[in-house]
């Protein structure tokens, strides 16, 4: 069934006051969303804090359940993080690497993750190798099976859609490689959860992060981290607390079984719940519905902006999906967005190729600004004209 | 300025529904700390989550100098976090351990803390010697004298007041011989934070740890990290991002120079707010006011819980705090935290030592359990009272 999109935009307070084209930086929450947290929050606030907890417990223990179906694994696959980059480092911190092994990512792959992997790749004396774009701009697959085959290789790192140049990389086909070579792949989903239908198996990957603020209309401060239950027991997480392990022996410990083990104890359990709200929202509304009206309404941006004059549409791939980046010849990016916000339209500013280095694997000093409108379902036709015809 | 309890309660919903007596646990939030929180969280409903961020940028800022304000650091030295276990670890699994080093802790060290510790203890190669109490039940600063003669001791780790039996262990004084030693000084300040009077100069600590949701009276999911500016150097935190981390060079990477390399990227921008908030209240009451009435109210309760026959009261040490810990002979502690919670009184349980481990170092398969009756500022005679009868 497509979006009822008046439905949805009766249910999004945002909607009378912005034309939010950032839901790849945080959307707008739906009402269902925030009317969860602030009810947990007045029951903490009436009762106390682990007393309104105890209370919810069944309802915290479901979000588990939610996630889960979203992403088509087992709720004991799945841990809740804080934010998306935390969680994403539990689980790749984890992995016990041998030295002088090889790490293979593409191009666009997040900032933060590629920090943590030249980190991790000191640490253990890694060798990280990046993977050019095919002729879409989405990660070579081509490339990828060679590099397989040449082994030593600890882990395949991949982001789902980059933060910006609106494409969607061909992640079940990397995910169907890593398998057959029965390589570690790890998906960073952050931008495509809530946008895209995702699921593990035909994925193929063994550990996916996504995060509740962006596509998911989730609250700020909530991720999740999915961990396949056959490689659970050999990643013995990074840092360790009562939650994720308990005493055993003299001075020993025993880490849980679940994918818990890399979660802490204590977190915002009113954004769990409303994290667990954003998941049974989407589902309710039907993630393909969802991924159809994103698509449909990003090509329209793209086909709107491509005929003004002067502006260049920056996304590439094969498949794409709600995220558009353009530039505007002699217009500074940030200028743009500060001159769309007095408009109440809300857009934001990205580097050119998210990944943080050139072809050369050297840090682009002052990568290229680019525009960033983001769509998602209860946008409007009617904003994105908005949004044209600011830019015009 | 003593505390105006009337004032207080006024400003605190939950007082009307429940005698509070879990503040260990968490503690009631008061209304400034719920209306911040809620007001932010409107605020990205109606215009969007970086969007809201963007104007909340100064009392965003503001959290650190707040925090710093309240332990006598420098808001360079101070770092957010969702929860004190992680703080605590970011800092701690950041330090250069040497193989074969030996860490000192004491016997009420906190059980999260102690894990992590053992895992630690493993990877490096470490000793973990536990030093016993005085026979006030404090951590014994005559032996920690030769332990940190003996040298090799890369850390001292101290749980400031233990999660049950009420005292407050002598921290400024093996503070002063862990800085004439040389030695780091770690202090899980996460219990006394907002009962006690901090003060990082006279403490002695390199590192102190506290959360917000318990007597700090802010929300949930929210925590924070000092690290002496003379420290933080030597610390790589354990975990980078594109917040704590920037990229540089082919291959390399720059740590950012203050302490919030120990954070991430994302969080919950209302429950900082709210943290902000609550350390602001605090400080506008004062904190020796609060330690007056908080000491005063908890000796009131061990006095009373005294003359009730078959009672006993666990509460050790020379200097006590608001945690008040007991057990009734032929009956289970769990039994009386529920029948309790019928009368809408607030308690909660805890092993009798919080400590994992008995003398010889062995976890205790069942450690007794002990009734936690936790007071803050805002409880009154009568809730004591109250609490009392029902025991009775």
């Amino acid at each position: 069934m497509p979006i009822d999109v008046e439905a949805v935009r009766r249910e999004t307070r945002g909607v009378r006051r912005v034309a939010h084209l950032n839901n790849a930086g945080s959307a707008l929450v739906p009402r269902p969303v925030m009317e969860t947290v602030v009810a947990h929050l007045r029951r903490e606030e009436e009762i106390g804090g682990y007393e309104a907890a105890e209370e919810a417990a069944d309802r915290l223990e479901k979000v588990y359940s939610s996630v889960a179906r979203l992403v088509g694994a087992e709720p004991t696959e799945i841990a809740l993080a804080e934010n998306g980059s935390r969680a994403w480092a539990m689980a790749v911190y984890s992995i016990p690497f041998d030295r002088g092994a090889r790490i293979l990512i593409g191009r666009t792959e997040y900032v933060s993750n590629v920090i943590a992997l030249r980190q991790l790749a000191r640490r253990h004396d890694l060798r990280i190798v990046v993977l050019e774009d095919d002729s879409y701009g989405q990660v070579d697959v081509d490339q990828l099976q060679p590099e397989l085959e040449r082994g030593n290789v600890a882990l395949v790192a991949l982001t789902h859609v980059p933060m910006a140049n609106g494409l969607v990389n061909p992640a079940a086909e990397v995910g169907r490689r890593c398998r057959a070579a029965g390589v570690m792949f790890v998906l960073d989903a952050c931008q495509s959860v809530g946008q895209l239908p995702l699921d593990v198996q035909s994925l193929g990957c063994d550990v996916l992060t996504g995060t509740g603020r962006k596509f998911l209309r989730g609250p700020r401060g909530t991720a999740f981290l999915y961990v396949r239950g056959s490689v659970l027991e050999r990643l013995e997480p990074v840092l360790l607390d009562q939650h994720s392990a308990v005493g055993s022996g003299a001075v020993s410990y025993e880490v849980r079984g679940d994918a818990r083990r890399f979660e802490s104890w204590e977190a915002s359990a009113a954004g769990r719940l409303g994290l667990g709200q954003a998941v049974d929202y989407a589902l309710a509304l039907g993630v393909d519905a969802i991924r159809e009206r994103v698509t449909g309404l990003a090509e329209l941006l793209r086909a709107e902006l491509g005929a003004v004059p002067g502006l260049t549409v920056h996304d590439r791939g094969l498949t794409r999906c709600g995220i558009v980046t353009f530039s505007v010849r002699g217009r500074d990016a940030e200028g743009i967005r500060r001159r769309l916000a007095q408009d109440r339209i809300n857009v934001s500013v990205a580097p050119l190729v998210s990944a943080p280095f050139d072809p050369a694997l050297r840090w682009a000093p002052e990568p290229a600004m680019v525009v960033r409108a983001s769509v998602h379902y209860y946008n409007t036709e009617d904003e994105i004209r908005r949004l044209v015809d600011a830019i015009r």
